[in-house]
């Protein structure tokens, strides 16, 4: 046992509810960081992956977001009842849940379509 | 510009000042987080590079700790001071700063040393 093999980092940012790019945990209560934890410990995975808290990761557009490292797939819109789903297939069979990836062009990128603009005055 | 090409995670979890484990960020105010944001601001790395608050890291007595994916280098006791040399070193000439990275025998691994034990009653 060393590194984590996998670190799964579940961001639980919250804004007000008026701000227009949303945030990926209104409630702060953490329920999907929460719900990964809970999937880990039922599979025994607890020792080699991790499912941590984060700050904003900036892809506000699509939240809640979800990002697992070291092999940095980026996941957007994740829902408590897709949890089993990537872990089942990500972090088990090393194969990522499609329908959930942020689009490559979404990524970190300011071209983004998705993204919040203000309106020039 | 697309996905981070460094995603630095910087523990901004507390802990009460009686827990036996300690904590990474006391004050619950970020300051280390906060460096190093202002410290990649000021050297135009923000589109590639995110300084990011994650909850607990789980390596609480290594504390503060910080890991930068994805290449997962994980750094304990890291200063405010500490800052500019890892975004230097690190960040941009690729040469991860030594005299503040987790021994490998220690991270995520319950045999560490230091790790706090609840002695048997």
């Amino acid at each position: 046992m060393a590194r984590f093999e996998h670190h799964i980092f579940v961001c639980t940012n919250q804004r007000v509810p008026e701000n227009p790019r949303g945030c990926c945990d209104p409630s702060g209560a953490a329920f999907l960081q929460l719900r990964f934890k809970k999937e880990l410990a039922s599979r025994g995975l607890t020792d080699t992956v991790r499912a941590n808290k984060s700050g904003c990761l900036d892809q506000c557009e699509h939240g809640p977001t979800v990002v697992v490292y070291p092999e940095g797939v980026w996941y957007g819109g994740v829902k408590p009842e897709d949890v089993a789903e990537i872990v089942e297939s990500h972090i088990i069979n090393r194969t990522p849940v499609a329908r959930l990836l942020l689009a490559e062009e979404c990524i970190n990128t300011v071209s983004c379509a998705h993204k919040f603009r203000r309106k020039a005055e």
